[in-house]
């Protein structure tokens, strides 16, 4: 041994527990803030995200006003408000100033924030760019508006309201309006900015209304383009099929069946009493025994039970896709292109039992966004993906493309615009910015089967395209050579003026090729 | 307002928090645990990274097996065993069964692990796999060796030792072996394989001895090719430039300084009386407060005025970087090249005053290990990084650099490998799983700079190549036409045998142009 080598006891006297607040500070690149723009984006997708998430809980239209204002040089205030229930105000320090504190992450179900970091996040960059609370006004509807201001203990991952003031609500207002202020942000309009974050929003939420002001008062509105109130996600049982065995054995920990059996067809979907009769074949055990007594050797000749039989598909009633007529509608509404297609996928599953829907959607021309070809928008429960294209499971379905055979002959000079969306209980992020879908194996043919499916209409679009096109030449070509024939009919027939034959070969291309534009 | 729509009270009952390890249970993407193959990589970074970071916290010169084992089809066990100090029985829990535990997050150090979220991952990821706990044998080299079966908590975040066995430590051995289980993994040797990972970890620790005993019983030693201990990296305290006004509260709040004055002088580097008088022309308050009552405001006005005054480079002592003459010695042993060069550049810093050093060191031919030109291979404080290479400001320096310049005729064709490794007290991740290091505007020049350094010799030698191989071609040639020369020289000089003459001619032409090789 090294003489000069250190014990253990004098190593381990600074060792520390941190909390996850200061985890994400000094980490704040995991949360989407990194690089000025970037930064801005990820304050105004958090905003944005609760404010739709929120509208989706109370079931309501949404009406969204996000405003930018600059005060000073890489220095600006954002404004988001929304017109959902409100936050009772004991829970305001919980939502804008804990970490992983939130409603949606030990459910099942479909929303855009899920891990309860986001918007604490926000406040936080807040707090460490400038040193400021951020500002809270917020009323459920009853008799008075709570303004406060948050501020994050970050050390103890705490939440505090440093400032409190109440007024009357005459006016029965309901909803939250969030003030966050930050430095070293930057806007402009960029494919990364806000401005394209909203753009894209608002194709996957036709049923909102979002109002943007940005910071040189230019006021633009993205109008809902229709007007019922989506059905709302509900909360899903596991599907057997993928389900692990831990996370069996955490549900049996904590279901209020008193045999393993009850426990199978109460806690899952799907799981009939054919089915059960089908598993009991298949294990060693019997499943009269207390659920929470399975072994971890059970559950895993459970999983391996599942495998083996057949069962429905998992229901589609809690998952709620955009649907391909809204997305339709979203498209044509935003990049009113010359032609769109759109399909919902049937739900499917990935390891765990987790139900997914892949929707995608494809439009030629208009208002396309690209400058070498295809356009791709990434979604994830209808929220926007910007950055981090690379490493994204979406990405990589539409590289292994070979769109030649959906009639693209030169990719990079075809305004396609591909909309994807990814809707599940449960979205497998790279990382805590959200920004990239984990390759799982399921969702990656999942979304090339929906590119195939547009693909076939896009390729029929594309031929009668390019028919219409060989038309349009052989009918130029045709009148192009008009006078010229027409001068040598005439004179076979001994005419003195050529133009009345002239006008008939006009008058009989125009019949078979149709006539000319303009 | 909508009719059914819910009210706040009604949607907020479902508010909950959870723990930091629930969050990465769910997101274990995060931390790498996402494909079989990856996940089994990750596993021995984990623990190839504790142990590198245990030996150097002890002083000692390394000694680490990696094993691992084939339990069945995509199950497999993993061995890894260090000689560093041990760890003490009340600690074990915390190390390896609590996440965000550890002695490194509050230090302001070099060192692999930063985040205490590493191996208390692989604990989970084994336990949510197999549903076992991992078994950790380890002595600090008293009389007892201890071993235990660790399991994680999820839901609280907190390690428990479920099973204990202490021995009689007769042999005095000293250090740790931990053995986690895990299934849905793959052992291959591919690029991204714990071969691999071992074999860049091998080129970046020198110093260190690692066996690997491979699924099929193989065994592989990659011997050290230095023998002293590298000194340890010391805590540094921040520069100035480029700290942020949030980090300077919180470190104000933490001192035991009586004024603001002898705060900056002794918890900053490089802020001496001169720079102090300095920074007191440019404020508008007196240094002479307490530190714990500097405002928000003020330490924005001190942040300003850093930024307007001469400091020197922050101290090289506390960041230990390999080195250029071992960078070259680690890529020598492993990839035997025919040439090398390396080159350490000077400490620099980025925002928030944090130091770092960039190292890079360019190898040509050897057992290159890229089918398509350049191999980049990363570090990160001399740990490897193998995935997420795309979105790494370390690719994006390579990336941007026009190869041409530096005598690169084909990119695609030169067997270059080039070792970039980023030392820094804190690493700029993009995200837990630690593949990527964010695209900081100065680490990413810096990187550049570097590399522009070994390019340059790079140039030379690949100058020297060309020419060699240039007098190589005109040599082989006039060897080539050597004996009809030879004969028509004979005939004009009326000798019978060419062969005398063609000697001679051969003499010349060796004298002029070289040996013939071989």
């Amino acid at each position: 041994m090294n003489q000069e080598s250190r014990h253990a006891n004098d190593i381990f006297k600074d060792f520390r527990v941190q909390s996850v607040s200061e985890f994400f500070r000094k980490n704040a690149a995991m949360l989407g803030y990194t690089g000025k723009i970037r930064s801005l984006t990820t304050l105004i997708h958090e905003g944005v995200t609760n404010a739709l998430d929120a509208c989706e809980d109370a079931r309501i239209l949404p009406d969204i006003r996000v405003e930018i204002e600059e005060l000073g040089s890489e220095h600006y205030r954002v404004a988001i408000e929304d017109n959902a229930s409100g936050i009772p105000l004991n829970y305001i320090p919980e939502v804008f100033g804990r970490m992983l504190a939130g409603s949606k992450a030990h459910r099942n179900i479909q929303s855009r924030g899920q891990q309860g970091i986001g918007i604490s996040g926000a406040v936080m960059y807040s707090q460490v760019t400038t040193g400021k609370p951020s500002v809270v006004i917020t009323s459920t509807g009853d008799s008075h508006v709570v303004k406060c201001e948050v501020q994050i203990d970050v050390e103890h991952n705490i939440g505090r309201i440093v400032h409190k003031k109440k007024r009357k609500n005459d006016e029965k207002w309901r909803g939250t309006k969030l003030l966050v202020e930050a430095k070293k942000v930057l806007y402009n309009k960029s494919r990364y900015s806000p401005y394209n974050y909203l753009r894209m929003t608002s194709i996957s939420n036709p049923h909102a209304n979002i109002t943007f002001v940005e910071p040189d008062g230019s006021k633009l509105l993205f109008e809902r383009s229709i007007t019922t109130v989506p059905t709302s996600p509900k909360e899903i049982k596991p599907h057997p099929q993928g389900i692990s065995p831990h996370d069996m054995l955490l549900m049996a920990r904590y279901t209020d069946k008193r045999t393993a059996s009850s426990f199978l067809l109460n806690d899952f979907v799907r799981i009939s009493k054919t089915r059960l009769g089908d598993i009991e074949k298949l294990i060693s055990f019997s499943l009269g025994k207390n659920p929470s007594k399975l072994t971890w050797k059970e559950a895993e000749e459970l999983v391996q039970a599942f495998s083996q039989v057949k069962f429905m598909a998992p229901p589609t009633e809690g998952l709620i896709p955009i649907g391909d007529e809204n997305v339709r509608k979203g498209l044509e509404t935003t990049i009113n292109p010359e032609f769109v297609y759109a399909t919902t996928r049937s739900a499917v599953t990935y390891k765990g039992g987790i139900p997914f829907i892949v929707e995608v959607g494809v439009a030629y021309g208009g208002n396309h966004n690209s400058t070498n070809g295809i356009d791709i928008i990434r979604y994830a429960n209808s929220a926007p993906l910007i950055f981090d294209q690379g490493g994204c499971a979406i990405t990589e379905a539409v590289n292994s493309i070979d769109w030649r055979r959906y009639g693209v002959k030169e990719e990079d000079k075809t305004p396609l615009t591909l909309f994807i969306n990814l809707v599940s209980t449960h979205i497998p992020y790279t990382s805590a910015g959200k920004q990239a879908i984990a390759m799982e194996e399921e969702i990656y043919s999942e979304i090339r089967n929906g590119i195939m499916d547009v693909g076939r209409s896009l390729k029929s679009f594309l031929r009668g395209k390019r028919r219409a096109h060989e038309k349009r030449k052989k009918r130029d070509t045709l009148r192009k050579y008009a006078p010229e024939t027409a001068r040598a009919l005439s004179m076979l027939i001994k005419k003195k003026e050529s133009s009345p034959v002239e006008e008939k070969l006009y008058a009989v291309i125009a019949k078979k090729y149709g006539e000319q534009a303009g």
